[in-house]
């Protein structure tokens, strides 16, 4: 896959991502934006969440501190972004933790059109209608094959899946994409999931044509650059500011011989 | 005090430690939790503020920006925590600052069995009753003894007793701990006092039989990492960054030549 | 300009600056505030908001992530603080986005006394009243010379106006400075633009008798410590953190010797 192609598209374009995301991680959500060349925005006041879509490329939204509030301010601005036409993000974080946050995730699902449903294995088999547990916003285990879960899941809704783990599954109804890039570390900073959805938000803004490929491309690149940003970190700190860095200066020549993605 | 087996407890349970805090160091509690090897979670929507606590470990309640719906669902979610008799952190940040804060604190304190109350010198006196003022977040200026006031405190609200400073005070109705460790960056750092209510409910929640010494023992950890980090760096935000790797780093022969913890 | 005597009284006032500011860049606004010096409090709940303007020396208002509830309690502290006669910024963030933040912005305008005005170019453009656009929280275009705009607004709003960019400009009915300091990685990270805010603010809180002047010397030490900290920065979140580190370390030497403010 030409992957750079892909990160081309944002630093020249540099789409405007608009968030209603989650209160713990909201910087590094805006950041990894940012340092990718694109440029985001947060609002979310029922008053004016759907008209920042008006000029976003995309509109990413992330369930972690949710309230009912601000479920009713996503649900305004992601038909504001389906009436434009532009890609919706969810990031059903912490779906199986509550009976709360199932309900808003379904209501969400339902009442607007997701293009892409991003979760960690656990909820994404949650969201699938699978019995599992999420604990916190942790994965928990989950036995059936997990690229069966996303193909149906991604046809049930027709849909953008996208499963991250240890190797990334992105499937829609055509195509199944595995991301095998990332280290170690990342399950050790809090952030690094929803800066995932920030990321596949901003590749999908600039590259609307085939979401599901963007999406791939996206996860590549943010997590080739932690594979740069590892050996020379001490520990998760040091590794989130290098990961960071290491997004803003990724090269043509670094994604060429560090990509691992399969389709 | 045998420090590094409340740590390993810790790092072996991963305990998920729930949290309603404030939204100024909401990033850096969730990440010493996990720099730590346990599991943040942060759900303040009164519709799952409970459920969240019937897999925690602990709560930490930190007031530092209420508001008066958030403070209802603190009262949730603690008297669901007090149900399972897991241990609750409250971080009486500010009390002291305004009437609103004293009315809230006491209604918290009142209504719901916190078993840890925590925070500076003035904020703890002001908790005892004594008429002092916190100006804005920082300490304001204590007379009577310190010591006294936290076991005095403890013993009337059959608690846990948490003043930090440049000497920590744990204090029960049976024992009074006083922890050495620190540096004299801490205080020039947002969220350091925040971080250590998320420790102390990181260390009860691995080892609830003795909250008192767990409390004293975290509260050693945390801060021996911060003597660890100082040479390291170069001002306030190096600082934080090589705090968070040096806990992510901590080994038992940095706890067992390091440890000040006097009993 | 004599720029360290500003700076000095900062650190011997140690002046409290109470914010209501964007949930994005908070830590931020807060960290850079004590990097400086001085003491950052955010109390947003409207029992509290005006009561924690008793003991501050300035308060900050940013419109960030507003919503309706934020703009009311920013209207009980900003009546507190015009009692008390205590500098009040207002961040017109995204001013020119929406015309629910125009709508906002008019409203605490007429109906309380804002001291500093501060914004980007179509920011600063929107509330003169020309006619531009916002992209999100990114300045748009401006064609009118922005020492008029500046000098304008400052004499019909009686106030101060900051207009940051490459250079920034400092009006009011006076006298007009500006600040030629700063690094071309500051747009690149987010928050650099809320920070600015908390600097005039604390700059202005502890030198309330020429706040035009006090503005200027807190965005000159500001954008002098991003100068020596870029040098040793390899991307955005690095610069950020040497940014406040080196602004906790600036001495009077570092000010004399690179500092370029005109008036």
């Amino acid at each position: 896959m030409e992957v750079f192609s892909f990160l081309k598209n944002v630093r020249e374009k540099k789409p405007l991502i608009h968030h209603l995301t989650n209160w713990v991680t909201i910087y590094d959500c805006a950041q990894i934006v940012k340092s990718f060349g694109a440029s985001p925005v947060m609002a979310h006041a029922p008053e004016e969440a759907a008209d920042m879509c008006s000029f976003a490329s995309a509109l990413v939204l992330n369930i972690g501190t949710l309230t009912t509030e601000f479920i009713d301010s996503m649900k305004i601005a992601a038909k504001r972004a389906n009436e434009r036409n532009i890609p919706v993000v969810l990031d059903v974080c912490g779906a199986g933790a509550t009976p709360f946050r199932d309900k808003k995730c379904s209501e969400l699902i339902a009442e607007t059109k997701i293009n892409i449903i991003k979760g960690n294995s656990s909820e994404i088999a949650r969201i699938a209608g699978l019995s599992v547990t999420t604990r916190g916003v942790d994965a928990g285990e989950v036995t059936r094959d997990h690229k069966e879960i996303c193909t149906l899941l991604a046809k049930e809704k027709n849909c953008t899946v996208v499963m991250t783990g240890k190797e990334d599954i992105i499937a829609d109804s055509k195509s199944v994409y595995i991301v095998k890039n990332g280290c170690d570390m990342m399950p050790h900073v809090v952030g690094t999931g929803c800066m995932a959805s920030s990321v596949i938000g901003t590749f999908a803004g600039a590259n609307p044509e085939n979401i599901a490929a963007a999406s791939a491309a996206g996860l590549c690149c943010y997590e080739l650059a932690s594979e740069l940003a590892i050996v020379k970190s001490d520990g998760p700190l040091s590794f989130k500011h290098n990961l960071m860095d290491s997004v803003y200066n990724l090269t043509e020549k670094d994604i060429l011989s560090l990509q691992k993605v399969v389709c």
